[in-house]
């Protein structure tokens, strides 16, 4: 089995685990055959799930765990706990190289806690972030940060757009990716200093992205950019407003076919359609939350989400580590300094 | 003509203005009859357009400003050189008494910074706020701020509180509106500092409205709460987030019903339905930005809208000043200290 790509799960997170984490394996294995998995937690649950795909069987380890990190454990207490726990065992798998990536649909703090310290940030990177990917007009685009650092200042933005950019390059498969800051407006003097610097900075970047200045909170639907870079408030609250906004819509829609006889025929006959557009915009379709910025990749699943929606998380885990995610990013950080213009002389930050 | 509401219109802003203002303004009529207009603008304009309507005519008094303010100037530069702007002289007509509101679709920037100036702010308000409302699947929800102050400490949010919730008993006729703090998680750890703070302050507090605690940005949505508290950075790319949203859900919807011969004869059938929804959610029926917390009423129409637009944000200048809402929060303001808690002393803030 050596030369195949590992991936650990941790089988213990989520509210669904770890059934929906081993038929998610399950679903991942059939579109990524050449992976093992190495499997965290109760053995005694894991092993009848397991017997039933031999395929997954032949290819999965099982680490017994004794602990489990509680949906509602605060991280700290988490971190001071957790050594025995699945998710802390599954990221010490990459920390120590018999895992490429670690995927987990537990608790949102204490993975990034726990990743923080068992697998440190990459060179040049102070900060991790949180980044996703959602459908647009255009097609898809990744937001980051998405609730790991509240406050940020221009050095967090910038590094953001960089891992950002790569990852639009590993994953959504783009040459050269756009990337806007979320702000109020577009004019250059509008927001507050850090993300201004940071746009600053940001322009005379030499680096395979094309940086498209200001966008606003109506760009994140129509695609304007690839990569939208925010502090972890504002993205946070933008991803849950565009998630709830969905919602709203969605909800709509059911209620103006269900409104009358013509309406429910109409919909009857619409249907195959409604069909495909629910598959475009289906949540599970975009589950997989990325930790971007630490030494080891590290996916952390929605934890209400079933097999197809886990088996996404793997397949973005996959994605990551084969397209040598980490590898862009610490060949890209030291070219951090803002390129020189025409004519003048290179500046040091 | 006396004891009749007089409406100050700023005729010159707005990218359809002076034809919309007017046209808006007769619609307007229509709804509150008992209505005076003072408009402000070229006269040469805006005469031949209320020659179209003698019943708006006779309730109008026209006043000619040679100026207007720019939809791109700079707040600071309108403040300066717009002594003589339609805008400027439409907002002076409610400092000095002639008119009790004002409604411009004009530059937002320059807008507040008038208001600012010329009407100062209500006793016990440190800084004005933009609100606006938005359906919901409860109904209707006001959320600020929008955008006027892009950092906001914890007396700015529970100032803002006091505001959107008497704007709610004052527009959307709720007796006990509920208040949400926006953030990034509903529990009482979550968020930064402000935040927090501005939580501890609002369970105690002793005024017609019910703090919910924190809400998510997917509650918006759903309204969770009718009041949405927020800093006006993160309120304006939620707000712009969710339009950005219901932009994207209606384009996928005209591709689904496009997309295939059954598709389009079931919108065909379905369509006085869809008529009613487009109706629920036309971004016309929400036009009008507040800016609550001056000493007079200051409505912000988008500058892009239509005189159904315009004519819905005059007739929220409207409810404010019938419903005496810069009164509501002149006597609340007081009442902002932590009510004694049971068997406590009073605490002074």
């Amino acid at each position: 089995m050596s030369g195949r790509l590992t991936i650990a799960l941790d089988a213990m997170g989520g509210d669904h685990a770890p059934d929906m984490v081993v038929a998610g394996a399950e679903l991942a294995r059939e579109r990524h055959p050449g992976v093992n998995y190495l499997v965290f937690g109760d053995e005694n649950r894991i092993a009848p799930l397991l017997a039933k795909w031999p395929a997954l069987r032949d290819i999965t380890t099982v680490v017994h765990t004794p602990d489990a990190v509680a949906a509602d454990a605060k991280p700290s207490v988490a971190l001071r706990g957790g050594r025995n726990s699945s998710m802390r065992r599954a990221i010490d798998a990459v920390a120590d190289g018999r895992a490429a990536v670690v995927v987990s649909a537990g608790n949102t703090g204490a993975l990034m806690a726990m990743g923080k310290m068992v697998l440190k940030t990459l060179p040049g990177i102070d900060r991790p972030a949180i980044a996703s990917f959602f459908p647009t007009l255009r097609g898809e685009s990744v937001m980051l940060d998405l609730g790991a650092n509240l406050e940020c200042d221009a050095n967090n933005l910038v590094q953001f757009a960089v891992m950002g950019a790569a990852f639009a390059r590993s994953v959504l498969g783009l040459e050269l990716p756009t990337v806007g800051l979320l702000n109020v407006g577009s004019e250059e003097q509008k927001g507050h200093e850090a993300i201004r610097e940071a746009a600053a900075r940001l322009r005379v970047l030499d680096l395979p992205l094309r940086f498209d200045g200001f966008i606003e909170g109506n760009d994140i639907g129509t695609g304007k950019v690839d990569v939208v870079v925010t502090d972890g408030f504002t993205g946070n609250v933008a991803l849950k407003t565009a998630e709830g906004t969905a919602k709203f819509f969605s909800e709509l829609l059911q209620r103006t076919f269900r409104s009358s006889i013509l309406a429910k025929i109409g919909y009857l006959l619409a249907r195959p359609a409604f069909i495909k557009l629910k598959a475009r915009t289906d949540p599970r379709r975009y589950n997989g939350a990325m930790f971007l910025g630490l030494r080891g990749i590290c996916v952390k699943s929605h934890g209400g989400t079933d097999e197809i929606g886990f088996a996404n998380a793997i397949c973005v885990a996959y994605d990551l580590a084969v397209q040598g995610f980490n590898e862009r990013v610490k060949e890209e950080m030291p070219h951090l300094r803002p390129a020189p213009g025409p004519g003048s002389e290179a500046v040091a930050v």
